[in-house]
């Protein structure tokens, strides 16, 4: 019997498979469902002021919780609005539930190539095909269940990522029978909801092996190790007892362990994580792409020295890795962990104690915030960072936005104590920052938010502070201010002569005066104009119970680094050095004592006093 | 011999292909182009704040000037973030030149399903492919010149619309041979600009023929006569002498002609447009493509004893109409009217003095404003936007965005000596108004420019607020404040028994408080609440200098009519009255005498006094 609109049917099943948060935005087309799922007991939908930052808030929630959320927009522009929020959870391996109200089915017969179907129908799949999971404008109320259902399983399994279903507004008050909706919840449920498993015995064996004859074995913690409940992750590595490095997205999923955490590394790594990993001799990678960020642009010069094991659920990442990586394993990195971490414990532990303590020394010679960073005329980002880092308790997550936020975030702040540090890492869009700041709250209120912002990319979700307040949301935002765009000013001296074009107010960009601004949404506003005045503007700011925007003022050519950059040889020509001779080059004998491997060619031509400090790379 | 940079030689074909305007967001993808464009002494680079912003400036410099703007974005989000402005420009025939920064061509080896491409690449050829006349991701540099070359044309050609040309960032730098490149545009400027010509002449002895027998012939003018100049358009349809409706995208293509100009026809038509849309006995479509809010949902009712022609130029579009449109020609609709406005002036003039008559009378009879449109306690929109027209001056553009600020903007404004009004038509996006009227300014800053917004969509372009006032545009820019979305509340009404859901404030969706908000970016900033202050606050407006937002406070439920509705018969059931019989319902003998073809059963079967005033629709 047709006894339950469909609409209902899927909020009901929304609350039955565990989403609690639905970020959405109301049209025509969605109506049918906007009221479902807000009348929905269990359900709560949050209005935002903009798709792409319902996406990003879902994408935040997730980071923060494990838990996925929905998203629910309407037709046209409500669909293509989607579309940064949807790459950027895609890039990141985020699991979203999309759903569109779409136009009426009878619009879609042959004609999804006219330039508007129906009123404001836009051809979904076709956009949305190469960046989501699955992506499917449904012709029929049944159907449009079952890939809800579907897409709630497919969104988490293997790789997660975003599925979208689109939903004419004629199937959204079309009415289903109760059992059969049960029948077929029964059937998706029952389909295997991921399929990538751990290695083989024979795989596992050789990588096994490996690692005990290896002296300078290192593992390297992606973001695909996210479904390990953190306890579980923590409890593993700290058994394994070998140094790790984390991918920026996986900085936070355990609490550092003090001897064996080497960092990040990468082009802007850590100077002691990328001397560490370029010192190993045997590296495992567990679920994490290897973005150029991290593995630099010469391939032939990671690691030399090492053999590579990467295990990765994904063949399209495996595919771009060049024979630079010899063992490639598609495999589930949270299965592998855990047959790692069974095996070793079966003979004799590593016997790695000189490798551990070279890790302990790189770490102590080299501080995370560089000599360069202290400013007396302004704030510097990184010096902030590591205050505030610092002062905020352990119950805190911090959410950057890009540019200075992200790079100075990531490269100073080590969360401690379940502190957490996300953004949007792959696609690293500007203005991710509040959304998903907004979306963390919400999967945890108990929580202390504080999103990092700077200037220039606030801009893009502007309109979501009004959410901020709107929700009541008492969340603390720090914009670093240096006057636009500052990474592509550093970008500008690399490669146009240092001419500026639309990257300060000198050059035609300029932003808003944010202390009116924000005061007008409703935020209390302080700033910070020295650093003599950070500890105590950041123990004011932390004591603030409302909504609160610190704005932070930093030279507006501050260098971001340390930093992979082109250097000047002695011969004055420019050379690009190895991943573990970062800007500002440290001095030869130190950068010999740290690494345990010849010194490359590159890094001895250098001229390591005309390049002092020089900050700036080729792209 | 390789003398000139690919970024400089772009500069340079777009400012000499007629180019003025490039509207952009500077990223490390895009740097070279972004300098060389920046330096060129004949372009102007304006810098917005989020990627759609740009586009959307683009098409509404476009719909004030028929000049292309071009716009220059980056890699990743810079290139995601373009998606709902490129759709509205596809969807509206308006030609744009997307120049993309993307990732190094190293990075495409066979890599595009790889999640991210490089550090940021999307793949931006499979997510643009069906709503763009082109895209294509470059892989050499004298490719990517002539790819920019064929899209300025192409853009431009038959139906115009976005093309999008994706630059790898090492292509930018790259040296061209400057003689080569001559050779290159005067290749590409030989092939044809247009492929689709007008009617043959069979066809045209057909539709000439059959206009001369009519007794109520009708042009219904849309947005494809564009192309033709203002003043040609102008006398071709004042010679030809035959009564027309214009298309909501086509309301400013000429200035009205009194006795001629029935107004518009659709679901939100005028009163006497649909009148005389319904009684016409010939009825010849030009370059339009028939949207649903147009012609209504039922073919078969629509103007239901007139033979139709449709001309478009494009195919999709001519195939999507069933057989009620009897004549289709795939032709360019300004030749097929320079065509028709030659036949015709060789033989006798047309005898239809009665018809002219009849449309005189159905316009005198029936206001724009309706009798409905008053208010003691708020303002109405209609009453407002009556007495704007009227008060502006003939060198106002008006660029509204959706929701009340479309549809009273488009009911009720009748843009008289060279005012101007549009939007975005075919998506409809919310946001649009703002960057809309941003490039409206560039194309012609002498005009006055008025964007007319509502509370709730003003919300998704916030951020570019700041670049009214970074730019210096003396704008005017109204908000009706309607608490939150109202169009969506009459589909609330109409389909979930008005039940609100993330449509007003009682409902989890609230828009800021305004006036501090524009104050602190930097307008000035006036109320209006009662409807007696109307006047006196519209000659405020239109005084003032400088940047200014006037917020008008209308009722949170004000009806939208006349409408399209649904409506209750006699016996108390619900059916639908055919396009020309609006909601609130006119009188019986009112409808009577002003349809020439018998009264529709379904306005015979409904009762007009219960269903007074109702106007709210079933989607």
């Amino acid at each position: 019997m047709a006894d339950i609109k469909l609409s209902e049917a899927i909020a009901d099943l929304l609350s039955r498979q565990g989403v609690h948060h639905v970020f959405g935005i109301i049209g025509s087309a969605n109506a049918h469902l906007f009221d479902a799922i807000y009348r929905h007991p269990d359900l709560s939908l949050i209005c935002l002021h903009h798709e792409q930052a319902c996406v990003m808030a879902a994408h935040g929630y997730y980071m923060q919780s494990g838990t996925l959320a929905a998203v629910l927009v309407t037709a046209g522009a409500g669909t293509t609005n989607l579309l940064t929020g949807v790459v950027g959870a895609w890039a990141d391996s985020v699991p979203v539930l999309i759903i569109c109200g779409q136009e009426a089915t009878k619009q879609f017969k042959g004609n999804n190539l006219a330039r508007m179907i129906g009123i404001q129908g836009v051809y979904t799949e076709a956009i949305y095909g190469t960046c989501t999971k699955s992506v499917i404008t449904c012709q029929q109320s049944e159907q449009a269940f079952q890939e809800v259902a579907k897409a709630l399983v497919l969104s988490k399994a293997d790789r997660p990522g975003p599925c979208i279903v689109d939903i004419p507004i004629d199937l959204q008050a079309a009415k289903l029978d109760s059992q059969r909706i049960k029948q077929i919840v029964a059937e998706v449920m029952q389909v295997p909801q991921a399929v990538v498993k751990g290695l083989s015995q024979e795989s596992l064996d050789s990588l096994v092996s490996t690692l005990r004859r290896a002296e300078a074995p290192l593992l390297w913690l992606g973001n695909g190790l996210r479904r390990l409940d953190g306890a579980t992750l923590q409890r593993l590595v700290q058994d394994l007892g070998i140094p790790y490095l984390t991918s920026w997205t996986a900085t936070d999923l355990l609490d550092p362990i003090k001897k064996l955490n080497a960092g990040h590394a990468g082009t802007y790594g850590g100077r002691a994580g990328n001397l560490i990993l370029q010192s190993s001799d045997v590296l495992v990678t567990f679920g994490t792409r290897l973005a150029i960020p991290q593995k630099g642009y010469v391939d032939a010069e990671l690691a030399r020295r090492a053999e590579v094991f990467v295990v990765d659920c994904d063949p399209v990442e495996l595919d771009k890795l060049g024979p630079r990586f010899h063992n490639k394993y598609q495999a589930d990195a949270p299965t592998v962990l855990q047959q790692l971490h069974k095996a070793l414990a079966e003979g004799p532990g590593l016997k790695i104690g000189p490798w551990i303590e070279h890790l302990s020394k790189a770490r102590q010679t080299l501080p995370l915030v560089e000599q360069c960073h202290n400013s007396k005329e302004w704030v510097d980002s990184y010096a902030f960072m590591a205050q505030l880092g610092e002062a905020a308790s352990s119950s805190t997550s911090f959410v950057t936005d890009m540019g200075t936020a992200l790079i100075s975030g990531f490269q100073v702040l080590e969360p401690w104590g379940g502190q957490r540090l996300f953004t949007s890492q792959g696609l690293g869009e500007m203005g991710y920052g509040l959304p998903g700041a907004i979306g963390a709250w919400f999967a945890d209120p108990s929580r202390e938010v504080i999103c990092l912002n700077c200037d220039g990319g606030l801009m893009m979700n502007l309109q979501d502070l009004h959410s901020v307040i709107s929700h009541e949301i008492p969340m603390k935002i720090v914009i670093f201010n240096n006057d636009g765009y500052l990474m592509i000013k550093h970008t500008q001296n690399a490669i146009v002569g240092g001419r500026r074009a639309g990257t300060d107010a000198g050059s035609g960009l300029t932003c808003p005066n944010y202390g009116p601004l924000v005061k007008a949404f409703g935020f209390s506003y302080q700033t910070l104009h020295k650093e003599d005045d950070a500890k105590q503007v950041i123990g004011e700011l932390l004591a603030q119970a409302g909504p609160t925007v610190l704005e932070v003022f930093m030279a507006p050519d501050q260098l971001l680094v340390p930093k992979l950059s082109v250097s000047i040889t002695d011969k004055g020509k420019l050379a690009s050095p190895p991943l573990e001779d970062l800007s500002p080059l440290i001095p030869m004998e130190q950068l010999r004592s740290l690494l345990l491997v010849p010194v490359h060619a590159s890094s001895m031509a250098l001229n390591r006093e005309v390049a002092e400090a020089k900050g700036d790379a080729i792209y």
